[in-house]
C-alpha cells in the first residue's frame, strides 16, 4: 500500500440486471465500504448499480473515473455472454480487449488443457494493460485498469480477493465513528442534535437513525470523524444531553 | 393507477451517509424493485446511493427525474438536521420549501398540540404543491413532487407507504421471469447460453448467476421477459439442451 494521504474516495458500481430487478439481495456495498474505510482509510462517496448494458457501464465508468479517485466494479467478469464488464471498460478508456498472459496461464492452470474452453478463455481478455488481483478462491483474476479496480459479483469470491487490491491503493486518513444508542424517539431530541452538530460542524459529522428493538423503538446518535479525539469531546456534550433530558441507554 | 402504458421505468436514489458507510445495509432496493415490477410493471433500471450532500441530492434529482419515468427517493424525511431531502427536493426544482397545511394538520393530530416540537413540524415541510404520500405507521407523510416520490429510510415504514404510491403511478407491462437451477459451473454453459440467447435476443432477456448452495456449486439461469410465452419457449430450449448435457436440475 503506498504512502498516506489526507482524504481518499471511492465510488462502487454494481453491474447487473439481478441486483437492479430486486431478485438478488446485494451484499458488496457494505463489505467493500466497510474494508475501504477499515483498512485503507478510503471514504465511498457514491453508488451506483446499473444494468448489463454496454453503453451504460462505458458511460458510468468515463464519469465515476473522473469524479473519484478510485472506481470499484462488481459483476459481469465471467463467462456467460451477460458479463461484458471487460470488453465495456475496454472501449470506455480506448483500449484493446484482449487475451492477458498472466491470466490466461493462471486459467489454463486452474483447469487442465482438455478443460480450458471457450467461455474459461474469455475470463481472460481484459483492456490492455491491466494489472492483475488475485482469486485465492476460484482463480480467475479480477483486474485493475487505470483507476478502476473490476471484481466478480459472488459475494464469497469478490471477499476473498478484497486483501488483493491493496497494493494498488493510496491510504487516506480513516474515518472513526462512534454510536450512542439511545431509548427514544428523533423528533425528541433534534433540536439540541442540531445545535451540537452545528458547535462541531468543521470536523465532526452527526448522524442520527432511528430503530426498532425487542419492541423499543430507539435512536442510534452516530459521530463520525477522522479525528478520534473530536468525536470524544462531541460523545461528552451528547452524554451531558441525554443525561440532562432522563433519556436511557441501551446496554 | 392510471392506464397502461408499455415500457415504464425508475430510478432510486438512496440518500444516507449510514448505507455509504457500510453501516447498515440496504434492505429498501429489492423491496422497490420487486414491488415496482410485481404491482405496477414498472422497472428500476438504475440506482444511486449519495450523501447526506445538499448539492449532491440537488444535482441527482436533477439528472434523475429528467432520464427515468419517475424517481423514487429513500431516507432524509425525518425531523433531524441530517435529513435534509424535503429542502433539497424544492431547490431542485426552484419550489418554496413551506409548510404542507395537510401534513401540518395530520402531524399535530398525531402528536397533540403540546408535543407538537419543532422538529416535528419540520416533517410537515415540503416543496410547494407536493402531494402526499399517507404513512399508516408513524404518520409523517411522504411526498411526491413532479415525478420525484420521497418515502423514509426506515423499511418497515417505508414498507407501509408503498401501496399509497399506486394512485400516482402509470402502469406497465410486468416483466415475467422464470428461473432454471442447474448443478454445473457457468463455463460448461456459456456457450450455448449465448447461442440461445441470441437467437431470442428481441423478446428475451436471458442472465446467468452463479450459486454455492449446500456445498454443492450451481448456476440460475433466469429468464426474463414481458411475454409469458416467449419465456416459456426458451424455457423449453434450455431445457432440451440441459437434458442433452446430461446436466442435474436442482430440487
Amino acid at each position: 500500500m503506498k504512502k498516506k494521504n489526507k482524504k481518499v474516495n471511492a465510488a462502487i458500481l454494481i453491474i447487473g440486471n439481478e441486483i437492479l430487478s430486486g431478485r438478488t439481495q446485494d451484499r458488496n456495498i457494505s463489505f467493500i465500504s466497510n474494508w475501504l474505510n477499515s483498512k485503507c482509510g478510503i471514504s465511498v462517496e457514491e453508488v451506483r448499480i446499473i444494468p448489463d448494458v454496454e453503453k451504460k457501464i462505458i458511460d458510468n465508468i468515463i464519469t465515476l473515473s473522473k469524479k473519484f479517485k478510485y472506481v470499484f466494479t462488481t459483476g459481469g467478469i465471467g463467462p456467460t455472454h451477460d458479463d461484458i464488464t471487460a470488453q465495456s471498460i475496454s472501449k470506455a478508456f480506448k483500449k484493446k480487449y484482449e487475451f492477458h498472459k498472466e491470466a490466461y496461464s493462471i486459467l489454463e492452470k486452474y483447469y487442465g488443457l482438455n478443460k480450458f474452453n471457450s467461455g474459461r478463455k474469455k475470463m481472460a481478455r481484459m483492456p490492455r494493460g491491466a494489472k492483475l488481483i488475485y482469486n485465492p478462491a476460484s482463480a480467475a483474476p479480477g483486474f485493475k485498469t487505470k483507476n478502476v479496480i473490476s471484481l466478480p459479483g459472488v459475494p464469497s469470491i469478490l471477499n476473498s480477493m478484497i486483501e488483493n487490491c491493496k497494493k494498488y491503493l493510496v491510504k487516506g486518513s480513516k474515518v472513526h465513528s462512534k454510536t450512542i444508542n439511545i431509548v427514544t424517539v428523533e423528533s425528541n431530541i433534534s433540536k439540541q442534535l442540531g445545535i451540537i452538530q452545528k458547535k462541531y460542524k468543521k470536523h465532526v459529522e452527526i448522524g442520527s437513525y432511528p430503530f426498532f428493538r425487542l419492541g423499543k423503538v430507539g435512536v442510534s446518535i452516530v459521530i463520525r470523524s477522522t479525528s478520534f479525539k473530536k468525536i470524544m469531546v462531541v460523545n461528552r456534550d451528547l452524554r451531558l444531553f441525554i443525561k440532562k433530558k432522563n433519556i436511557n441507554i441501551f446496554k
